[in-house]
Formats: structure tokens, sequence, C-alpha cells
């Protein structure tokens, strides 16, 4: 939407957190709490996620502050008292992060990333830090789903115009990067992210010129061989002819039409017949791109289904992860002033203390992950690592192709039963004895005090 | 995700946007197009929609600019040709635009904004227009849904955790304040669009308390009369029962506990159940809030069933509207250089020529629209009104409280069966005989050109 705000401002809060903020402070609660971020459940047909948006949550948590202005607009309110606001007005992030490593996989009730920093701080960055990792976690999980259902072909990110605002249109790009998508629309994206940016034509381009073939040829004659060219304006098939027409025109001119692009209609048989004119004519070569209400089912029917279809152009479906646009994430307190702590609400369990996350494979696939207490030391290999050390990043921003490729090998050893588009089977997750034990314990604890008082 | 990027860049843009461009640029067409942007269907269970995003629309095309490390960016690319980047580097959108004003109702296939400028200006902006007023018109749509199920009950947004980003969560308050919403408890928000802010307090705030009870006094004391406990985190009732314990200890100082709120298990019964322990304790006027995977269906089922529930917080499902996160939007060229123009493609109607909308109303209620040439002059009052001109919005920007006003208004005049939250009946969209007259014609020139002629 492009308000006017300045990046990382810690106004990006909900208010609680600030009146929370207020009682911690006049208590003199400056202990350390550790918060675990968590996927309570799988949203429909997932079985994985994958973590992402790691950089982004450390850069809000370096930079976070609130600049007089915002002490202004708070102040108000009426609900700050000033010694708190002075309080607000040097606040910055001083706590330790350890998290899951960008691109690779995590699974329900994983952390995926745990801060132990006061619990003033902790509590103050909540809101930030859920919304840039769920959206990225989100989109990255979504991207991967049209990737793995391609088979191969490409993916191309065509959902700008359609993602909840440019946040979310610079997320899909990024974490759809990392989750194996060839390239994306969004220029701003290619710029920042140095992600390759692609695009063919819009159907406007093709009305505001006399007839289509010119069109066609105006735009050939300038991009030569990145020419892909929309033929669904008025018939897809006399669309086609006149691609074959301007491709001829072209090899005169040693130059090659790239492809073609598809866009309304029965995408998976306007394809084959569009193949098999391009083949008759003596132009087999030309790519046919497909676009228009594609996300990981509709692409993975189309397939089945015998498509000529060599990549595909996924937009809002996919940039707004519609079929699931959210998962259950919760970030929550599991133990403070060495204490641990959970709520009991119902149906909503939380692994107390602090936690690791130990992953074992067989014959190189992934076979179970166990959670464990932080400083347990258990077979396989441990995912959490420490990313921010009194509120500074331990190492510089992670190349997104780097991430990339650990997606792309992690996800290679997921068993097909649980990276399946639907349906999938749940990874085995266990938890360790040790955790077992503390959680049942803090449990009767909990509940002998709470519950034993009213 | 707060990327650190300029705000209002041109460079939120598809990238087909910029080749289009340059091919319009080589061949000299900077002849005025109109491009119509409108909704080609509802969603599922939606009947109407509120314009809404228009001042961040405006903005945009006021101060979209391409930076030098744009330009040197898109060099990089090797696409574009040195006189081309040339003109980006100056470029500034300098057409006009007639709109909806925000918080009025539209209707499907009813344009909600027109935009005619030279055609590479109107192409170049589409991407960011689409993104902004897609957003914010889901949004507000949304919000109704839910403002309206309530039945006169508060709606609180609570959703900035979870919404797709800042720009979402900034849209979500500013959309769903002008759809009637109470209040936000997206603190930026409250801020920058002087919408009321709200919250409560977190489970881990009363976690973190060696009880329950000491938590809640901390709060009080500190809140007095703004105070509203979380009484689930251990269990509902017996949290019930200590803020009883807390609504008497103010009392005894003057003060008076405002609210509790309930979060998790069978909030009805539990709201019924709470509510009688305070009738009970003499204490019947404190209020209930209940949160928690609420939307339009839930708070409606929620008070058929007799909730004693005064006011929801709404998050995730209304912050990235659940059950339907995205509208089939179009912005699609309908006249260049003064000849009407229209695609074929399967199933996509478009409505040649610049438009507006006439709206008849009968006994005080909205009876019937007609879309019609812009300067035809038909029964009722027209919708869209010039709101920028020569590059320049033509007024200042609206009040936020003005425009909810125009909302409330409107919608009170909807008939109930339209706005009805399942299944509403399609409101009654007439087209103007001109017209009808001349989208025949266009339809019958342009099959005889183009399928002719291949």
């Amino acid at each position: 939407m492009m308000t006017s705000y300045p990046k990382f401002t810690a106004m990006l809060t909900d208010l609680y957190e600030l009146t929370m903020a207020q009682v911690y402070y006049r208590e003199g609660m400056f202990k350390p709490a550790t918060f675990s971020l968590f996927i309570r459940e799988y949203p429909p047909n997932r079985g994985y996620f994958i973590s992402a948006g790691l950089e982004n949550a450390l850069a809000f948590l370096e930079s976070a502050r609130f600049m007089p202005d915002d002490i202004q607009y708070l102040d108000s309110t009426g609900l700050f008292s000033h010694d708190f606001l002075n309080y607000l007005a040097g606040f910055r992030f001083t706590g330790d992060v350890v998290a899951v490593p960008e691109g690779e996989l995590f699974f329900k009730d994983e952390p995926v990333l745990e801060v132990t920093a006061p619990i003033i701080e902790a509590q103050l960055v909540e809101t930030a830090l859920i919304n840039i990792i769920h959206l990225q976690v989100t989109l990255a999980t979504k991207v991967s789903r049209c990737v793995h259902a391609a088979r191969g072909r490409s993916i191309v990110d065509f959902s700008l115009r359609r993602t909840h605002g440019v946040d979310a249109g610079m997320a899909v790009a990024r974490a759809g990067y990392i989750a194996g998508m060839s390239a994306t629309s969004n220029v701003l994206a290619g710029k920042i992210y140095g992600i390759p940016v692609a695009g063919t034509m819009a159907h406007s381009f093709i009305t505001s010129f006399e007839s289509e073939i010119n069109a066609f040829r105006a735009f050939a004659d300038i991009f030569g061989d990145r020419t892909v060219l929309l033929i669904d304006t008025y018939d897809t098939l006399a669309g086609a002819e006149k691609a074959v027409t301007v491709a001829r025109e072209m090899k005169a001119q040693d130059r090659r039409l790239r492809g073609v692009r598809l866009d309304s209609g029965d995408m998976t048989e306007l394809s084959r017949q569009v193949r098999d004119l391009f083949r008759r004519e003596g132009v087999p070569d030309i790519q046919i791109f497909a676009s228009g209400g594609y996300d990981e089912f509709k692409i993975d029917r189309s397939i089945r289904e015998g498509a000529e279809i060599d990549a595909f152009g996924v937009g809002t479906k996919m940039g707004v992860s519609a079929d699931s646009p959210y998962a259950d994430i919760a970030y929550k307190l599991v133990q403070f002033d060495s204490r641990p702590v959970m709520k009991l609400s119902s149906g909503k369990r939380t692994l107390v203390a602090p936690k690791q996350v130990f992953r074992e494979e067989q014959d190189g696939r992934l076979a179970k992950d166990t959670i464990s207490l932080r400083e347990e030391s258990l077979a396989g290999r441990p995912l959490l690592k420490t990313v921010m050390q009194d509120g500074k990043a331990v190492d510089a921003p992670e190349p997104l192709n780097v991430i990339r490729e650990r997606f792309r090998s992690a996800f290679e050893k997921l068993p097909e039963e649980v990276r399946a588009i639907t349906d999938p089977e749940p990874y085995s997750v266990g938890i360790s004895e040790r955790l077992t034990a503390l959680q049942r314990k803090v449990r009767h604890s909990v509940i002998a005090k709470e519950l034993g008082e009213s």
C-alpha cells in the first residue's frame, strides 16, 4: 500500500505489547525470557514448511526503534507514563536468537526460531517477528509445491499485481526463489534480490495495435530472441499461426522466436494443438508458456493430462497462497527467569523451555526429527543455530543462491509421501524423554497452583 | 517484510510493462489510452465491493519515479535502449483518473477506476494500481462482512501478526476502519491514520507472573478503567472468578474493571457461563471480549447461538480475507487513440470505451445500476468522479471519517439479500443501450479483422 512509514519501526506492534511492556517496566521485570516461534498444525495438504524470512527478521531486530514522533503519538493515547516512554525512546533489542537456517525444512511443533532476551524486549518484537516469518514461510512453502508439481518445468512468478501489498510481492519473489522458481516478473525484486526477471506482453499491447501480427512484429523487432508472443487475445490457434509467420520472418534475419504464451481457454488441449501446429510448420522448438489461474493443483492436473507446456506463469493463487493463506503460527513464552512456563488453554499445546531439534537421515532420506531441550545432545544433526547474540547478527546475510541450494538439497531427501501436494503423510517428529518429563512436571505444577488456588 | 525500498518507486511493476513500454516508445505510440479497472466476478459469498485504496493509488501516481540506480539496474538486464532508459529517468504520470469515491459500493463489471493517459504511462502504472486497489477493496469488503455479522457489537482488528506483510497490516486497519470496525491493535496504523487503538494482554504476560491473579493485579494497577483481563490461560471459569476478585478490589479504590477476554474453548458456551457468574457476583457490566479464529461466519453463528459477547477481536481470517483472499480484478485497455478496443479471449468480457455508472434508488434503497458510455446522462446518480487531472490529484485526501460515513450510509441502503454473508443475491447492474450497441459493433469488427485475416 506504500504508506509512508520508516522501515524497521518498532511501532509495527500490537498495542498490548506496549501495555504489557509498561507493566514489566514498572514491576522491574527485566529478567531473560525465552519465546519459541513455531507452527501448531499443518494447513490443508501441507506436510512440511520451509524456513524463510530470517534475514529480514534479524534486520528488524537490529534496527527496530521508536522515533520522537512515535513517542509523541504514544503519549497522546494517555496510556503510558513518561518514564516508560523514555525507556521506549532508548529501546533497542539486545537479545539472542537461535533459528533454523533459511531454506531448511521444518515441521509442526518444531521451533523455527527462539528468542532469549529481557522479557520486555522479547515481547515488544513479537508482532513483527511473527509477521515476517509467517509470510515468507507460507509463501516459500506454497511456491515449493508449485515447483514440485511442475516436475522440472519452469515456474515464473507473475503474482505482484494481486499480492497483499508490496511487502508480500517482495516476499513471494524472495521466498519463491529460495523454493526453486526460475524467475519473477517483479522488477523491484529483480533489482533488490538479484533474481532473474521475466515477462511477455499483455492483451492491451496487442489491442493497442491495428492488428495482432503488427503487435507481434513490433515486439520481435526490438526483443529478438527474448520474444514471447501472447497469442490468445482474439483466438489462440489463429494467434499461433501468426506466431509461426513471425518466427519465419525472424529466421530470415537469423533470429529465433523464443516462445508463445497461452492465457485463457482449455490450455492443456490448446497447448497440444499449438505444439502440433508448430511441429507441422517446422518450428517445433518454440516454447509454450501458459498462465491463468495456475497453482500446484492445476499444474499437476495439466501435466498428467499431457499438456505441452514448457513453463508456467503462476500468479495470484500462488502469491496469496490462496488455498491456505495463513498458518497457525505462535510465539510463546516457554521460559522466564530460568522457570519453564506453559499455558493450559484448551487444545493448544506449547512445549516448554529453550529447545533444539535433531534430524536423523537413513539411506540418504530424512527419517526422523526429535525435539529436545536446548542442552541435550541426541543422534542426528542439530537444526537450530545461533544467529544473533546481544542484538547483533552473528553472520552476514547468506546469498540467496546458498539458501536456494540448501532447500533443493533438503527437499530432495524428503520422502515423496511427505511432500505430496495432496494428503501428505506426516513426517515423524518425536519429543525427547527429558523434554517429555519436564513438560509433564511443569503441567502438573501449573495445574496445582492455578486451578488449586481459585 | 520491510525490505528497504523507496516509497512510490515506479519499479513496482511487472517486467512486461517495461518491455511493452519500450515498444510504444520506439513506435512513437504516445496517444491517449483509457484503461478500466474492474472486478469480473464476485468471490464466493460476495455480492458487493467497497471502493477503497484510492488515496494510496493517487499518491502513487503523483510520486512514481525511476531513480538513477533503478535505471542502472534496468540497463544491466540488456533489454533496454539508452534512449528509452532516458525516457524512464524523466518519467512521471501526466494522465487523468476518474474513480468511484472511497467508501462507496460498487459491483462486478463496474469500473471502480479509469485511467486516461498516454498509453505508455497508463501501462507502466498497471501493476501498482491493481495491487493497491485490489488489496484495500478485498479487505474493506471482508471487514464489512464481519461488522455486519456482529449486529452492532464491536469488531477490533487483531490481525497484524499474520497479515501478508506490513502493507497488508496497514491496509486492513485503514480499509477496515472505512468498513466500520471500531479499533485496531496496530499501533502504527493508530499513529498514521488516527484510528482508535485497542488491546488487552497475552498469555505470556500471565505466565511470566508467579500467579494469574498477580498478573491481573499488576495490569489493573497501571491501566485502571481501561483494563481487559485475559482469563483463559489456565481455565476460563477459574480466571473469571479471579477477575471478579480483581473487579472488587478495584471497586474499593473507585475504579472499574472494563472487561475480560476469552481466547479458547467453546467461547459461546463459556461467554454465557462467565456472564452468569458476573451476574451472580454482582458485576454484570464487565464486558466480555472474545478472540480466536473469528470471521463473519463464526461471529454470525455465535450470535445466533446466544453468545454473551460484547466485542470480537478478529485476526488472521479477516486480515488475510481467508475464505477469499483475492478477487478477479482486471485493468484493461478499453480505448486507444479514440478507437474502442477489446480482446476476445474466452470467458473474459471487457466493456469497451470510457464509462460511467448511474445508480438509482427507490424508497431509500439501492435499486439498480447502469453502466454507460462516459458521455451519457442517464437516470440516477453518476458514481465516477474526476479525481486526477494532468497527473495531479484534484482534491486533498478525504478524512477517513468522511469515507467511513459514506460507506455506512451506502451500506444501510443496500438490500439485505445483497449484503447477506452467505449466498447473497446479485444486485441489478444493467448496460446502457448505447454501450451495448458499441460493444456489439466493436466485437464484430474485431472478429472480422483478426479472425478473417489469418
